[in-house]
């Protein structure tokens, strides 16, 4: 795989490091990044991509420009003559987007750099983890142009306390980035120029642990929370006996006795 | 509908103003504003009345006195002969209210100027947004009588972090508004003089979006809370699609791209 | 039952005073206090007693040396030979005592005086209230040793926000007693000498109360969380009609109207 290359569409960079990190940076900054057809395609092309990278180990999503993503694109929704079909399969194409980032085996972190608005507020709260830069805030802002967020309802009620989520969903208004820390929608906040330095320290952290484990422990991880905590102990219980079989495992246990680092044995990469 | 009136029980104030703004005030001061049978069923006559006004734009649960409402009437509850049927059909009645609440159309609002204990509590719980003065003081205070807060359990294990909901409920002690502020049991906190300010505020920016938006997002947001992630997302969709097709939506995004504030169409309303 | 007395294992101290309060205190210090299969076996045979205990009110867990608890017994896990069935034995062993503290009929407060990873930082979520000296650190390493803290993450999952439990599964990095109390992983953080007294107001406050309300209560709260919203409610108002014909809240609300202490009768205890 090319270490960097553009999306045909131009919309999209990709950039994949020997680490395993891929790097997908919205480019399109004088639209603010919105999640157009095109967009989307883009977005799913490198998904196509990623899955069938056997060293993939972390996914980024990032922007550049002012926003990190203002959500969907109202100037091709608000089209005359479109059905309420056309717009059901544009929700989909997003929600199907937003599902894969979930199903991914590797951690998904969003690098918030700006605005993010509508979808783009979703995108962050459907990454697994993300960080944020001082300057970015959020809203789910569709309210304000007669348009409730009710796709990024989904991920917003499982991140945020309910009226917390409601407030931003009713009213559109504006959170910096201490509120959304402290409301649990960013994991990280960095002054912009010390970003990318927060988000170095938490990929490492990522990158030094198995493949397998985290691929495990974060299927594991949405699954166990949608079931009743009996079921959810039993789903865990299977998840860490086989994950226990692993070679990575075995020398992680092996080396917490010896007290040394461990080193992974390819087949737990 | 009467701009002003007091139900005929005398124990609520009922305020409509010309923007459908409902306000619902408690003002047995006297008696802590309590959920007695007759409390509870001035409240039901005048969601009655709510339900049928198709001018209603939010509702807002408000109080007179140092207490917003002290919960049950435990001076009823602890007649003699009184049997689990009697006690049953009581908790019932309380939950009815608490379920219209969230079956309402339109955005409910809890301004809380003081004491919230027991049902009181919940009652805040149950609102979709909460504004509260300084001085307010929450707790789920049935334990220290010998009765459990269970129907309040409902609400606050839904919007505070589990611990602390289970605190409240084991102690029967006091927060303050800071510390519901930061365990999600309100929105905003405000000095007793400011309380209004900050209230108008929300109001004015809960008016200043569409009624049919906001009812679709409201049903959206309490059904797709309970369905697994893959389900609510269907359903979100659909709302979405749903709403797109709405005239207030089509301006909406019009104005959008005009760069201009939305004038929204009276069907949209 | 003896006042105080130890575990034949040794690995455990049991006291209970004759308030009803029962203390564990796992004291294998030099191994910090890891949930091995002969700790588990005491601690299992401790809630056999605690389960026949009709005065047993509150269940305290609390550890000696610088761990709380440091999660498996990873020296027992490296053990060569090892199935996978030998594996998912020993976690469901763990899993078993995990439930048998939601199912107790007391409220259950961890003690944590210092590190608790793992297994031990999941015993802290699982408990229904915890506090936790300023030196407390709380990690749920496995990820560090190869292995996700899947078991761990099916109470951090029900207790702290989802991008900050899934922050703590994938990095393993230490969180402290600050921000735990901030994430909702404890209730309250007092220096260490002063950890006792936060402990003896909590357990006071909660001996205040009626047994019988308490028992109720704790089992109402957890059932009700996996249900719907309507659900829940019927559940509740069930729990509070049988609690109401109890003779301590009837006790309990003449109390409140006589504006004097209740004194709970002993079939309430």
């Amino acid at each position: 795989m090319d270490p960097r290359q553009t999306d045909p569409s131009n919309l999209l960079r990709v950039d994949r490091d020997a680490r395993g990190v891929l790097t997908l940076t919205l480019q399109q900054a004088t639209r603010f990044n919105v999640l157009s057809a095109d967009m989307l395609q883009a977005l799913q092309r490198a998904l196509d991509q990623a899955e069938q990278d056997p060293g993939l180990r972390v996914l980024v999503l990032a922007a550049e420009g002012p926003a990190f993503c203002a959500g969907h694109d109202l100037k091709a929704m608000a089209q005359p003559g479109l059905t309420q079909a056309d717009h059901q399969a544009l929700f989909d194409q997003c929600t199907r987007f937003m599902n894969r980032l979930q199903a991914l085996p590797v951690p998904v972190v969003a690098r918030v750099q700006g605005l993010a608005t509508a979808a783009g507020c979703q995108l962050v709260a459907q990454c697994d983890l993300a960080v944020a830069s001082t300057e970015a805030r959020f809203a789910t802002s569709g309210i304000r142009y007669g348009l409730f967020c009710a796709t990024p309802a989904v991920p917003l009620s499982r991140n945020l306390p309910a009226k917390k989520a409601l407030e931003m969903l009713f009213t559109g208004d504006f959170i910096g980035a201490e509120e959304a820390l402290a409301s649990g929608l960013v994991n990280r906040v960095a002054a912009p120029e010390e970003l990318d330095a927060v988000l170095a320290t938490l990929l490492n952290s990522l990158l030094d642990k198995p493949r397998a484990a985290l691929a495990w422990g974060k299927a594991l991880f949405y699954r166990q929370r949608e079931a009743g905590q009996a079921a959810a102990y039993q789903m865990a219980t299977q998840t860490m006996a086989v994950n226990m079989m692993d070679p990575a495992a075995q020398e992680g246990a092996l080396a917490f006795l010896e007290k040394r680092a461990p080193v992974w044995p390819l087949s737990g990469e």
